[in-house]
């Protein structure tokens, strides 16, 4: 398999554990989201996934894009070990914790986003403090509270295995801490966080150990 | 069942649309987003769902939020008809379709963030123009052109049924004739749009039909 990638986006991160935690050895192609005003823009990138986004997983020649949709394939594809649970509303406590990150709290701060809030006015100071810190800490508080009250939260967010849940979350904590927003009042997350990263798959997939980081 | 859920949540009209496809008998009740500052703020739907967003649907009295979560979940519990394909290359495509709506277009575009661009000192006539109407074309541009010219796009987004796909672009191009954002350009979007809601299930879930529509 062949993932578009690069090493700082969240999207790309999330489809990079779960190919390690599945064992799927994959080929990297880097499609750098700052230089050239953006590889993703190219007519070359496009004609692969139209969106423009990160990333984009080639299997058998088919061009799948959004993170989510390719890590519910692989584990549809490659059962072991299930990055879903079994029961129906436990898989929907999962996808649920998953969304919260996947759809409201990463797109709205993603770097074409702030790249937009700059072109209208704002500052980088600005666009940290008012617009990026305010959603991280927005969602994180609700999630912090959710997942503290609830028994059903083990060593990571759903029970004693790493799910579809801890792989959004450690990339949306590696943007935390990358841009300096406090997460002391989220002690739940920090440590699911530390006990996601002390796992080879997670470690191996942090942006600084890609080959294409700064 | 019960569903929090208001006429204009988009998240909402998505599970709406899913209830009603699968025919399942569900009451309403409501969460009005613009009364008393958000009635979605209050102790006691935060109590419901933390993360103070509409919808949540009570099985059980189980509460589970993030509309993508609960339309999993109703497809786990009651396959017929199903709202994903069978294989799992099909189904990536048609998760892909529906995130790209659910991750990319709506949630940058929600009430939440254009009352932030207000605080933050645009007029609403900015916030329409150069932030809402550039996202849902950006988006939908993209969207027009993976759909029209695939040859997994039929009637609807994937084939001759309504799927997840289907679920998300309805509400998406609701929201783009509310705020008048030409979808002249979109003509693969406008068709499906128009098929869906030429459908029961679609028409009965529409917000105008909802007993709390201004």
């Amino acid at each position: 398999m062949k993932l578009y990638d690069y090493a700082y986006s969240s999207a790309g991160y999330r489809a990079r554990i779960a190919l390690n935690l599945k064992g799927i050895p994959f080929e990297r192609s880097i499609v750098n989201l700052i230089k050239d005003g953006g590889q993703q823009h190219s007519e070359a990138y496009k004609a692969i996934n139209p969106h423009a986004l990160i990333p984009t997983l080639v299997v058998d020649g088919t061009a799948l894009g959004q993170s989510l949709a390719i890590i519910e394939y692989l584990d549809e594809t490659h059962p072991m070990p299930p990055l879903l649970p079994s029961y129906p509303l436990e898989r929907a406590r999962v996808r649920q914790i998953a969304y919260v990150i996947a759809c409201d709290i990463h797109p709205v701060n993603n770097q074409r986003i702030r790249k937009r809030l700059k072109e209208m006015g704002h500052s980088d100071e600005d666009i940290q403090s008012k617009w990026y810190a305010h959603w991280i800490t927005v969602g994180f508080a609700a999630l912090e509270q959710q997942l503290s009250q609830s028994k059903e939260t083990g060593r990571f967010c759903h029970g004693d295995t790493p799910t579809l849940a801890d792989i959004c979350l450690v990339p949306q904590m590696a943007n935390a801490y990358r841009f300096k927003v406090p997460v002391d009042r989220f002690p739940t997350l920090v440590r699911i966080d530390q006990t996601c990263r002390a796992l080879p798959a997670f470690a191996a997939a942090a942006p600084e150990k890609q080959p294409d980081a700064a």
